[in-house]
């Protein structure tokens, strides 16, 4: 039986072939923007891909990248795998100590990173167990580096061979790596395979998840060593679609000039980042007429921020749920055709949930003791996943027995089920907030909050409590337009939109910015962990 | 390493967990319309799949259907390749002696029919050497029968399980097996394996291919005993489109009839049959607002269907280019993201074309030294493909050697490429007519004469000439409100239409029908065959 492998170089040959024209554009660091042909992009992959020959690097060996989201990056998207060599897309934000544990763990033996990281790349170098060679991304070497061999990126693409043949690579074999950070202890490897990234592509062109076309001009906003930053890259590349890098440390502002003046349709991104966004809206109103939509994960988009988008701009907010272990895409949000006559209200009080299962994967809530949880939108458990793309191991790594259960993804996730099998998550395991023996869910809380004209960011966590054992202590960012709310005002209002009475936060604490952690999500570990230093930071409201 | 197995029993369990509301229509024999629901297929699909147990007919074993397109139909589609059975889709218009080939070949332990083709299955029964039960499709026995063992659909599905679990199947197993009719000698056995038609639904459901979604109203026309209706039924399923089948022997008024009542989003079948709804809709217009295209295939549409459909009703014609050995979608209209501000003539004269690969399907043009021809529009060569959904044999055939060359299927198309890659099928290799040393091909032809406003239908043969080889011949059918035209005004408008001078056909010869293959297509062969009965039968305009 001959099998046909599902790999990445189906991918990148597509719109080599079929769509030349097309373009890719990238925000240079002066703000000005870099912009090239697929026909370029191609045969810069190509030259990519035969680099690594002359640099030493063997099939199956391991590559890391430490870099931004440009188009450098998305060369090495596809010309490190489909040279089989193996993508680690380490993750910049990581503390150094952390930085060189996934890199050394992952076996690395070369570094490609952007020129404006030197500083970081000669600080953790020493400490590199394996890697052999540097690539510095751009035109020019530094003036002066303690990094040896280090070589240009631009020097070996000129250098390459733009008719390079990929390999027929197998389809289990491994295409790119990413971290997940842990609760403790260091972070854990995820390994995408070529044929799971094939699938998970297939997933996002779907028409009823995010439907990524040729015709878009997908802005990435997701850091591209993110999950790969949502897959997405791979799933535009293969259609063809036009692509708007951000660059390097995008600001709500520069996301929305990019938006308004190249005619962005779709963005995807962190929750933090689109609450930025709104802000910055506010401040100074765009043109966001030719999005057809912004998905925001990491954690729950509000409905405020929705009913935002949606009223002030006519932009439909997509959700979507998973992780490092999903690729990242496990669910996203379905209007069903028998709920499509309701009115944005109804539609928002939908869509601020995590959805239905992407075609493909497969999802089960179990309660305690196993059982499937009732769809009554009561009762909550934990949420596993399985599918043709969802990892069901780490790299060598004893901690996957915890987390990987008969080819099941054990997802630390707790959610309840509607009537309709619509997932709604209502916290993590750990920040879930234990009260008196009942549990308080932490993103309702903060999802309300954020409803507050005068909140821009809030979250919330438990606080040790001798009589209750944990109490529900609210840290926020406010609106320096608005006047400071009291803490009797937070009240009412959190009881106004249905939040119990013991639910209510202890203290209200008022903070200039809010931890958050290298994917932009809100650090509460840090929050927990520190918690009297914040108090003592911030402001609390009375 | 665990693989996660591309199965069908991943496509079904979507709808019956996320959507059981979703409806699937089925016109009945008295034209009534049966309803029922996604929860109540599913049951039926798994009481079915347990069935197979009773009937004694073994996992691996093949089971055929003789049938419509109907809700027990779809029923077969997946409680069949679910049970780890294989189901062949055995088509009801091929002669006797042909059908009892393909149930032969194909090994078929078991016959389930419609209950009108009795007389059919007792007339091939005996000539049967596995089947070792028939079916019939529908809630009683027939009165009298010479079939033995003769079990009752519904006495099957009553006795049935509906919480059977569905085997693992590895994805690699044969979930249905099509025949495709040879030039000459018996049909030829195409087997589906469950990845390659769970590769192909994603393909289907793609954003720019079909996109089917959950919104859609599906309108299967073509047959299901042809290429598994084109594969939408299994694509639809796993999104839970709802469904509207049109049951036996349906007209193209009875179709219209049910895209108006039931709301259709989309259908698809044969040309042939699109030009039937053209005559009929022009006959008695009906509300077509609902529909967002209509895919023909089978043979190119003309663009005169294609500019009736849009002006008239605002309807986009898609059209897509594949065959059995695709499962069968290869290539599909694409108009690119520089192409959209096209005007409506110029984007049709990009729709008649047969379109770029389906993502995932790779196609070459090959000269007769095997050498890609050049883009020019102009340069001619056949037609090879290859992917993950692509047959790479024939079951049990020695003449796979001359249609599978390195994992290529070598289609016998001849097409033509443009400057943006999209296909145009010239001719069938068989069909092109060698005039003087050089070709002419009969779609070109075919396609200009069916604009004429005083010609419904066209095909175009070569009939054998002493001088030049052989010399075009048209058969035409003629609308009967119109004057019938000359030959002369026939070639002027050939000429008009830039017809070159030697390709003009030397008779114009109209019949009251043409002849037509079992799945719907002009059959050439025939005419071919038969040429002097047919003259004789024709009007030959002068």
């Amino acid at each position: 039986m001959s099998v046909y492998n599902l790999n990445l170089k189906r991918l990148v040959e597509r719109p080599e072939k079929y769509f030349p024209r097309n373009e890719i554009l990238s925000r240079e660091d002066d703000g000005s923007i870099f912009r090239y042909t697929y026909k370029d992009y191609c045969a810069r992959v190509r030259r990519l891909a035969s680099a690594f020959e002359t640099l030493g690097i063997a099939e199956g060996e391991k590559v890391a990248t430490l870099s931004w989201n440009t188009h450098r990056h998305l060369e090495m998207y596809f010309g490190v795998p489909c040279a089989g060599r193996v993508l680690h897309t380490a993750n910049l934000r990581l503390s150094d100590e952390h930085l060189i544990y996934t890199i050394n763990h992952a076996e690395d033996v070369a570094l490609f990173f952007s020129a404006d990281l030197l500083a970081q790349v000669e600080a953790i170098a020493p400490h590199l167990t394996h890697v052999r060679a540097y690539v510095v991304m751009d035109r020019f070497a530094p003036a002066s580096t303690t990094l040896a061999p280090l070589h240009v990126y631009e020097d070996l693409i000129a250098a390459g061979d733009p008719d390079y043949v990929f390999p027929e690579v197998d389809e289990h074999s491994p295409a790119s790596m990413c971290f997940t950070s842990a609760t403790t202890g260091n972070p854990k490897c995820v390994v995408y395979t070529h044929r799971g990234l094939y699938l998970h592509s297939q997933g996002l062109c779907n028409a009823d998840t995010m439907a990524i076309s040729e015709k878009d001009t997908l802005l990435p906003i997701a850091p591209m060593f993110h999950v790969n930053s949502w897959g997405v890259p791979f799933a535009g590349v293969w259609m063809g679609s036009r692509f708007v890098f951000p660059g390097q440390r995008p600001h709500a502002e520069d996301l929305l000039k990019l938006i308004e003046e190249q005619s962005v349709t779709f963005g995807f991104g962190a929750v933090t980042v689109g609450i930025d966004m709104m802000n910055a809206l506010q401040r100074n109103p765009r043109n966001m007429r030719s999005l057809r939509g912004l998905l925001f994960g990491g954690s729950a988009t509000p409905a405020s921020v929705m009913k935002y988008f949606l009223e002030e701009h006519g932009v439909v907010l997509y959700t979507a749920w998973g992780s490092t272990e999903c690729a990242p895409m496990a669910t996203t949000v379905c209007i069903k055709r028998d709920q499509q006559h309701l009115d944005d209200d109804a539609k928002i009080a939908i869509r601020v949930r995590q959805g239905l299962p992407v075609p493909g994967v497969e999802v089960k809530v179990l309660d305690d003791e196993g059982h499937p949880i009732p769809w009554d939108d009561k009762a909550v458990g934990e949420v596993y996943v399985r599918g043709p793309w969802i990892a069901t191991s780490y790299l060598n790594e004893p901690r996957s027995a915890e987390s990987f259960i008969d080819g099941w993804w054990k997802s630390g996730d707790i959610a309840a089920v509607n009537e309709d099998g619509i997932l709604r998550l209502v916290d993590r395991a750990k920040d879930l907030i234990k009260s008196g023996g009942e549990w308080i869910s932490s993103v309702d809380l903060e999802n309300t909050l954020m409803a507050h004209p005068a909140v821009r960011e809030a979250t919330v966590v438990g606080a040790p409590h001798e009589k209750w054992i944990e109490r529900p202590v609210a840290f926020l960012v406010l609106d320096p337009e608005s006047a400071p709310p009291s803490d009797q005002s937070l009240r009412a209002h959190l009881t106004e939109h249905g939040i119990a009475k013991w639910w209510l936060p202890d203290e209200f604490i008022a903070l200039p910015a809010l931890p958050k952690t290298g994917v932009g999500k809100f650090d509460k570990k840090k929050l927990r962990a520190e918690m009297d230093a914040f108090r003592r930071e911030g402001t609390v409201a009375r």
